[in-house]
């Protein structure tokens, strides 16, 4: 065992790659494939599995060993320790020598300072949101009723904004009485209410590969296997998604509705139809995250239009068109699980967000907002066009041209690997999305995810310079 | 086994005790007492330890047959069903028949219509609450810089909130540095995030008996064992707690700080050092919530104070004096869980409540804020002396008289059924808050909880009615 002093002068030698097997270790404890006492693989088989030297596993052993994660017995290998520590769910250390794990986005790009750039990040500049009709929810609710200022709001949530998220829903397809919707805090929030709901210590979650890092963050909150399903330009992969079922079992799958992130694919009706079938036959539960609904120019297929919201359950806020700073987000589901969930969004929140769901009503209904709408999705539509001409000038290639949003996927040039290209462009304050934050399996080392609307001028020489640096 | 026609006709005989059995072996199952397979107390047994006749455990028993909780087996009794059903916290039906358990007065409050009188529950009427300041902060954020109305939350929170607090707790002798604090959705959020770090499913959990029935009910969410110790005017009874450690070897111990719910008791010094130095002994956390801080007249002691937030962790919120509608709550705690706790913060709700935090923020720097909480404290403890005489009027006698804030626990009469009072009142519109929600053990049907802020004449006359019907 090596001591946390002499840990510190190790010099990370592998790379990315020590992070990489102390990563896979860490997710396979976290989500209960190692359980406290279990023998860790060997160090001959692991470097064989992930494609690297003895040695690099030895380190990345060695310090998990100094964690306190796992332990070692002289002569008979590595164990998981007994006492697991708390749950953990990423590496803690200054953020700037942090692994690079699902949290990562999340934590450099909330934590960046103003003069960052941050083409990584998942929502949109201030100035690209309806920020007018903002101040004027809020100068409206300066002269609301005084329970709308102090009281708790009803346990289902506002009833007219409920109403109003029915008919915007019927708009795509989706039926659903308001009865049937539940106001949460966020999106994030809503998935999280309905995995306490469903999912158990150990049972397992299929997620796309890539998919949002988040999901996998929240699933391992829920000590959740999580298993992942190539995506392809129409959604997931259905014969791979047929053999995960099969093989695994999962009581969830978890994925985006309409335009995927990070990849910006569109669900095909024929895949729809697919994924559903095989849920229903393998009794699989379907959370469909639509926050970005608003940023479509014609509707994609829905699975919760096609299964009428019996197998599958919808979410969605409005962090990406409206505002991240008030929080909303909703759920959609069957009758008999509404009171369920409200039941646990008491438990664990009390009451929830009320003067935010008035003040999102009030934008939602402020006749600006569908001209918002409308202008957004024109300038991302340019905004993917010109970062995706300038990121090809420098060797990037994406995946696909998107239908809509403000993600393209690209594929580095041969060779280079996006965290080592995302810890250089940190150096000079540009935060990066790289590839495997998104990816269950850890396949996506050669790809990017870039936001077009945090893609000013700068953002390509210093990532033209980050690629340059990384082929050495 | 009953099918559910035949259970639909089943008329309620043993009345709330068919419930009360129900009630106890769902608890047992959620707290993982009774796991998958398990053999429930045979019909005699339990009959004898509920105080109820067999017949009424032969009803209950079968009902939660038909609900799927359990099996039976011919000849050889109950089992706990092997394929536990999804987590449920409380029986889902229409609202007015739900059983009496820890949600049912929240359930009850939040969905009140306007004309209901609420003196169960647990927050202030809108008009008692600082609404002009509230108003003015929100024309202050219309003017206010464009990231604040749009963008996420850094992953602590508002730096000058966080400030703020830290100079509020100071007051109360508790040393936090900003850095210390993390900003939460509600105080109970604050809680929820702190289960999931530390606990387990499995764990154990002590909390006060009574306490605040929605650590119940978030326990139970934790799918914890929950234990109760009962509560003194000087805070928990020494040697119950240290019988507990030692005995269930928990993990936590959730409290109140200072004005504990429901009984308006204070802890004294020595009972805080005693409980400390237990805490230490069996390595117990220690969470103090501190959410009635603003009610205090002078601060009473502070486990995190004598502590030094080393092994005790405080929350708070603002929803009791500022606002419920506006979501903000925090937690300050030992430095090296700061970090995990933002994790897991972002990782389930991602970022949360810019735009509240800065409400709050500009509430609390109103100068009319400190008066505001001043003129309060004047007011409850009127309210506290007036609806204390009217109580009493009516056979009810307060446990004691608090120091502040603005709750009464209050003994009925001798023989009568606080849950069976509050069915009836809330066949006027009047919901109470019977004593055994609070309770774990279940022994507190004697008690009613009187939020004196919610009392306005009616209130004792509809009391006065239900009493003496429940009196036959």
């Amino acid at each position: 065992m090596i001591t946390d002093a002499i840990r510190m002068t190790i010099p990370d030698r592998g790379g990315g790659r020590v992070a990489m097997v102390m990563e896979t270790i860490r997710q396979r404890v976290a989500g209960r494939a190692l359980t406290a006492g279990a023998r860790l693989p060997s160090i001959r088989q692991m470097a064989r599995t992930a494609g690297v030297s003895p040695s690099t596993v030895v380190e990345a052993y060695e310090r998990l060993v100094a964690e306190g994660l796992i332990g070692a017995r002289p002569g008979s290998g590595f164990y998981v320790a007994a006492q697991a520590a708390p749950l953990e769910l990423a590496r803690v250390g200054p953020l700037r020598d942090r692994a690079i794990d699902p949290l990562w986005v999340s934590r450099q790009s909330l934590e960046a300072g103003a003069t960052a750039l941050k083409p990584g990040c998942g929502w949109l500049p201030p100035s690209w949101l309806p920020q007018e009709a903002v101040r004027r929810a809020l100068r409206g609710l300066a002269r609301a009723d005084e329970a709308v200022l102090a009281d708790y709001a009803t346990p289902l949530g506002l009833a007219p904004l409920r109403q109003l998220i029915a008919r915007r829903l019927a708009d795509k397809g989706v039926e659903a009485a308001p009865e049937r919707i539940v106001l949460t805090e966020s999106g994030t929030q809503a998935i999280d209410l309905i995995c306490r709901l469903v999912l158990e210590p150990g049972d397992t979650v299929v997620v796309d590969d890539p998919c949002y890092f988040n999901f996998q963050a929240l699933l391992r909150a829920h000590r959740v296997t999580v298993v992942g399903v190539a995506h392809t330009p129409s959604g997931p992969d259905i014969a791979a998604f047929a053999a995960a079922l099969a093989a695994h079992r999962p009581k969830l799958y978890i994925t985006n509705a309409a335009i995927h992130n990070p990849t910006g694919a569109t669900l095909s009706a024929a895949t729809a139809h697919r994924v559903l079938k095989l849920a229903e036959d393998f009794s699989v539960t379907v959370v469909e995250d639509d926050i970005f609904a608003d940023f479509e120019h014609r509707p994609a297929p829905r699975l919760a239009a096609f299964d009428g919201l019996e197998r599958v359950i919808q979410i969605g806020s409005f962090s990406k068109t409206l505002s991240a700073s008030a929080r909303c987000g909703f759920i959609a589901a069957r009758g008999d699980w509404v009171e369920r969930l409200v039941d646990l969004k008491i438990a664990t929140t009390f009451g929830g967000g009320r003067l935010d769901a008035a003040l999102v009503l009030r934008v939602l209904t402020d006749s600006v907002y569908r001209k918002h709408c409308e202008t957004l999705r024109t300038r991302l539509a340019r905004a993917r066009a010109e970062a995706g001409t300038r990121l090809k000038r420098i060797g990037l290639k994406p995946w696909l041209e998107p239908q809509a949003g403000m993600f393209l996927w690209c594929a580095l040039p041969q060779g280079v690997d996006a965290a080592d290209v995302a810890r250089r462009a940190l150096e000079h304050e540009v935060v990066l999305a790289p590839g495997n934050v998104f990816s269950v399996s850890q396949s996506a080392t050669g790809f990017l995810r870039f936001n077009v609307a945090q893609c000013p001028e700068p953002v390509f020489a210093a990532l033209d310079r980050a690629l340059r640096e990384a082929r050495g």
